[in-house]
């Protein structure tokens, strides 16, 4: 068959190639991170075996034929990736891509003409023979690359009439574009690989949760007013049919869990959507979804255990494995060590204090700030800045805890002749050189960041240093953070009340005010509140905080003195909470973890957005369906609201 | 011992039954049909090994503990049920009960004292050891009967301050009271019950479907605009931080799943929160769950056969088997036989239609139904009416034909001796009489059922008229439905539009605008769209629609035909669907089950808000926290809309 040679000898290696990296490479191409997710992993998917062509029109599914197969009729429906002159066309669907063979003969004249006419991306199903590839045309990069089908009927079941753009264009449109196209963007590799991998942990979730350790997933309900005002976020509002009544969407079901607890459900989860106005905030989307868990009779650790088994349960083989129990640090530590509340442990470069070494240093800000009650001075040490950063990023470093937390920093190289470059170095003797060198462990080449200051601030200002010259030094090519590497961290202890940022006077919650108190500090609350640390725990991944929960009040007392004498709320808008837990309400804490933003970490995705079907905007609109969009006033009358447009939109109506 | 010898004798049998009985009676009492799920199926409950008392501070739950304990120290965590005289209590939790023996030596004089103080219903932590019963103390009709715990150290974790009624006076309680201090509520055996049987029933639905069948779990988003208006239902608006533009709660995720089989997900599911707007219908939730099920590639009987194998795999044991297929009936037939599109088909008394019988009858009302068009004379035989039923009956039965169908019926009896009594016999020959009861295989002390008139009307009126007698004779004692029995139905073949009742020179859609044709039909929509047939299916569960779906249009052409030419819609409001169906989208179609009304049918429950959680009342509020409420004029400003009162209101607030 000499056209069947040709088409193998000069086409088809490089073809399918292109065509199969051109795939890849066209839907990896906009995620940053996503070189790591190859092919392959598609097929090696299920956790369970799976029937995926179960109830429909096909045998098999692009992803699956193999030389085990040969021989085999079979039925394949799916998306043209790519068709050359009525010869052979790729067919794509879910789980892959099969080389199909289009016969030249005669009595196949109506297969190849249908084949030949049918644009690119239109939906074709055909049924036809596995075969093998010729020797010398296997593509072992392709999980099909081992067989074709040559196609005895071919149907087209839709056709794709038209593309809002080129497929091979869409790299270069902005992300707008994905998301108004969203249905074009979720056909790609990368989409189709993240939503796959996100039903399939949460999946896992459910089993480890539902079938292993008894959860109850029980539904709370989301037409609900939250009536304590939370910090920051906004709850979405929703009015009802009652003039001047409104339910909200809330930002988490902690109430209605802490009521199931109390009701006897004994152990709780659910995936909960929930909702949060917060305006524009880059990568944050008005909903979201938590895996949320309570417990009756459960302290601290046991909250902690049920999460590293549930996250150990889940985790895909594809990223290794984890192990447990996961580290812990105290509030005060992570604040110390790294300047945040969410340390990246994938790396060093640990806040150091130095205040011994510069006590009886004789420069002003030093001494202004080592003599106040918290006062301190820290340093940290950048590997190889001296190598990688130049003097523009110093400046920018310094610019930044400028505008961000008007405080100054000053910046010491380490020379390769063991002196300090700076112009500190001249007040400083040569063993308090020295001392600062072995506190920081600095090597030659290596750059110290030195702050002066109160404590809090000054350790936030070199963690946030810390993280932006880490950056710095990983766009001039450095890995300081494996991208392969999970590191989660318990933080723990956290105060139980902060000082309210616009009157410092004034306690709030520093997480909910249905927090218990440390058990060791539970007599403070009434001496002094703002020492109290509480039983609140965040799990952090890779410096990002995905997870949070607490042993809660159960004391109908301690809940009342906490609202009304700690935080002076109006006890009465709980008062439900409160006459629930005077009726034999039982010990209970939980968690709740961030999904989108643990999905995101797992697949390696740059953004929430790329691991949730439908996002919206960072301005909370999506842009495929207009939405949110005008509604006339006769569809608001039964609700009892009108707009109240502001002035300037008021006049440009009246026009 | 003799103390305990006395505490067996005198008060064990005897208390236990109480509490036990009391127990299940206080608790299902308010359950009409709650008898049949006894104490023991808590126990049988796992449909997988669980664990429920892993990560916390008990060895067991209250209602594991069996002979074969007997000897071991364990730690139980619950509720006092029931204390008598610091002799032995009764220990709750969310898995059954356990009889708790105190000891009472001077050693133990703490340990009592404790208990006895604690008040009913508060929350203790027990440890103790398992110990068998006396013989002739055993409860077999208590899981744990075997056994009881002496106790060694007892703690109160969390007293009972107050209940807000005697637990025994609950059931004397309005809904309002119960919706009220739900929390309570849900301690009862029933809901604990009920709300498990959905936890495992939707565990089980989301292995088959994510596990067996490879469909992906995907949340759509809920903030979403639903342009169209479909008939009936209101959807919610939430107002954006946008002047003048508005969210809306969706009913159902519809455009969102076509979507994603657009954008080649291939099979997605998800147990989806839906919102709708009803005002007050009794027995419907402002929210609502259904589980959301499309696939690409599909057809009508793929989709058929996925859900029957879906209910046959989460179908708990304890309501016996399901044998698939379901039977199928189509839409004409079901109105024909049944009068309504959800047969209840577990019970006869059938619609027939006996025209031809009084085709030559000389009654003039019988004549102007049967020389029309559609006209028909239709009946029903009611079994041993004459004998259940009494003449008030009858009359309240035609009272409701006439009030809610405009509609005449007549009622027949045939006496013992054969003969037809009514006011209609002397119009009817003894061969016409003879041809009627043989039509309806009347027996003697049958009552029949008749009306004339147009097809559609007599056929509802009867089935109405079917329903509402079974419910008499059931009332009387008759079992007509057997109460363990599921019959499940298709109902298919359904009108793609139907007339519109406002103006019946309009069509609007039977379903929604998606629908496809039915196959056969596809060229009448050009020319006779009010005889096309649809490819909607619903599935009918004893009486009740449990769910629907149908193939979706995917030609983009026909889409557009449809919403432009048949309904006079505005296809601009769904132009990104349209859009959509122009790229590749693959044949697909898929189904909504109603997850609240089918586990309320499988527990047996009289409402739906016996299987919610925190159900809303029927005015749509929470009575626990008085949801929705008033939110100040300040919360609003935000979202740019303001309360329109209504005149009385905006009047009584101004005084």
């Amino acid at each position: 068959d000499y056209v069947h040679i040709w088409l193998f000898q000069l086409c088809l290696p490089k073809v399918v190639s292109v065509v199969f990296f051109g795939y890849t490479v066209f839907f990896t191409n906009h995620f940053r991170q996503g070189s790591n997710v190859s092919m392959p992993s598609l097929k090696a998917a299920g956790f369970h075996p799976r029937n995926f062509s179960s109830f429909v029109a096909r045998t098999n599914t692009c992803g699956e034929l193999s030389s085990a197969h040969v021989g085999q009729e079979v039925t394949l429906c799916g998306w043209i990736q790519y068709q050359r002159q009525g010869l052979f066309l790729v067919l794509r669907d879910f789980q892959g891509l099969t080389q199909i063979i289009i016969p030249q003969d005669e009595a196949h004249s109506h297969v190849k003409k249908v084949l030949y006419d049918a644009p690119v991306e239109s939906v074709v199903r055909v049924t036809g023979t596995v075969i093998s590839r010729p020797p010398g045309q296997k593509n072992p990069r392709m999980p099909t690359g081992d067989i074709e089908v040559k196609v005895k009927t071919a149907e087209v079941l839709n056709s794709c009439k038209k593309l809002p753009f080129e497929i091979k264009d869409f790299i270069k449109k902005s992300e707008a574009l994905r998301m108004q196209y969203r249905y074009l963007d979720l056909r790609s590799f990368q989409m189709q690989h993240n939503l796959r991998l996100r039903s399939q942990m949460v999946m896992k979730m459910r089993e480890y949760l539902c079938n292993l350790h008894g959860k109850r997933n029980i539904s709370s309900e989301y037409l609900f007013l939250s009536p304590l005002p939370y910090q920051g976020a906004k709850e979405f509002v929703v009015p009802s049919r009652l003039p001047g009544r409104f339910y909200c969407l809330p930002q988490s079901p902690q109430q209605f869990k802490q009521l199931l607890m109390v009701g006897g459900l004994d152990r709780y989860f659910q995936v909960a959507r929930c909702y949060r106005d917060e305006g524009s905030k880059p990568d944050r989307q008005p909903e979201f979804t938590q895996i949320d868990i309570e417990m009756s009779f459960v302290n601290q650790a046991g909250i902690q255990r049920l999460i590293e088994g549930l996250l150990q349960y889940s985790w895909p083989n594809e990223r290794g494995l984890i192990t447990t129990p996961f580290p812990s640090m105290s509030y005060a530590e992570a604040l110390a060590k790294y300047g945040t509340d969410k340390p990246d442990t994938r790396f060093g470069m640990k806040i150091i204090d130095v205040s011994d070494v510069f006590r009886n240093v004789e420069i002003g800000f030093v001494q202004n700030a080592v003599v106040k009650p918290q006062g301190s001075v820290k340093a940290i040490c950048v590997p190889q800045g001296a190598t990688h950063l130049q003097k523009k990023d110093f400046e920018s470093l310094k610019e930044s805890a400028k505008s961000q937390f008007n405080q100054e920093v000053l910046h010491l190289i380490l020379k390769p002749d063991e002196s300090l470059k700076s112009p500190l170095s001249k007040f400083l003797s040569e063993e308090q050189q020295s001392e600062l060198i072995q506190a920081l462990k600095v090597q030659a080449d290596d750059v110290v960041l030195l702050a002066a200051g109160e404590h809090e601030k000054v350790c936030s200002v070199l963690g946030n240093m810390r993280l932006e010259s880490a950056n710095l030094l990983e766009s001039r090519g450095l890995v300081l953070r494996d991208p392969t590497a999970f590191h989660f961290l318990w933080v723990v202890d956290f105060p139980l009340f902060l000082p309210k940022e616009e009157n410092p006077a004034e306690l709030e919650s520093a997480h909910h005010p249905f927090t218990a108190p440390h058990p060791s500090d539970t007599s403070l609350i009434y001496s002094e509140p703002a020492k109290v640390r509480s039983q609140h725990y965040d799990l952090v991944l890779n410096g990002s905080e995905i997870g949070g929960g607490s042993i809660r009040i159960h004391n109908a007392e301690l809940q009342r003195f906490v609202l009304e004498t700690v935080l002076k709320e109006d006890p009465e808008l709980l008062s439900h909470l409160l006459e629930a837990l005077k009726c034999g309400a039982p010990p209970h804490g939980g968690i709740a973890l961030g999904l989108d933003r643990l999905i995101c970490l797992v697949a390696g995705a740059p953004s929430i957005r790329d691991v949730i079907a439908f996002p919206k905007s960072f301005k909370g609109r999506d842009l495929m369906s207009n939405t949110p969009d005008y509604i006339t006033p006769e569809e608001l009358e039964p609700y009892h609201i009108q707009v109240a447009w502001p002035a300037s939109e008021a006049e440009a109506n009246k026009n």
